[in-house]
């Protein structure tokens, strides 16, 4: 059932607090937050940052999974069924991109 | 199959370029592109942001595939099935997580 | 007189609206978007995204002050001078972040 | 003179370094998580977002200085003295976007 298992996951746990969503806008700041998260774990495995012994050695698998919940919390706030867009994307991929880069 | 099968789409377009992902440098920068152009969506839902005429009308939902597609980018480009991060946050929610909200 | 010439600049154009500045969420979500077109550049400059023929030829530098000016706005809606924290960043480097990487 | 103050304090500081500044994409990618940081303050003060313990006070002010200390050092890894930029945002504010938004 793709990712409406997930979307459903979300519900669930968002479901049992007083305001289970946040606004638009907070979502999208917490967003940025776990982006940015996900960014320091980029440069800490291919780049120059010199990991700072405070700093736990989160997953890289980890910070992209709270990206995901966090953009599904965005979803479900709004009633948006991922699916949809979801297939859009990918005829969008297959036709106006599919020349985008060089074939092998 | 959960996220599988989109993670599968996604390598099944990707594969047939000569360099089917990006380095995550360049993905992370692709990503960043993607949330932003959310965040604009987001300020012309519910903020302030008045609309430019040359802007399309792009849909909220397919701004949000959009960064889930750049996100299985990274994920696939690192042999990463997010069905055991995904596991794992729904984990750390109900368990660490938990009381931090205001329940009904 | 550093920063703070800038910020009486975007005051002075600000103050000219009846809403001069947005609220801090809305100038959040603004900033995420120019700082993704100013990731679009970098991928265009430095990385592997072809140039689509419709996208303008946008400078480097014009997309970071871009950046700037958003940042100025939210300091400003906040009575914020940037001088005072830019001076405890500059002493933060000279002090805990000194020895940070390997020096000439 | 402006930022052109700033910049040099950055290039002082960078300077001691075997590797002044790091590559366009890993300074991106830190730009991202300082945007995060500022993001989650954001959150903190105007949003819903409860405070963990472990969490340390960081101002708002201090976030938009690690922002703007970041950006400053992209400008100096390539040379661009900031001024020029902004000047032509500035122009750009008093020109075609002097009425995009309803004035007093």
């Amino acid at each position: 059932m793709g990712i409406k298992k997930w979307q459903k996951e979300v519900d669930e746990w968002a479901g049992q607090f007083a305001v289970p969503y946040w606004s638009p806008h907070e979502i999208m700041a917490r967003l940025m937050e776990e982006v940015g998260e996900l960014a320091r774990e980029v440069n800490h495995r291919w780049g120059p940052k010199k990991k700072k012994a405070e700093e736990s050695e989160k997953e890289l698998a980890d910070e992209m999974a709270d990206v995901m919940f966090t953009l599904l919390c965005l979803a479900n706030s709004q009633k948006i069924d991922m699916n949809g867009a979801w297939e859009r994307v990918m005829k969008k991929c297959w036709g106006r991109d599919n020349n985008r880069y060089k074939k092998k």
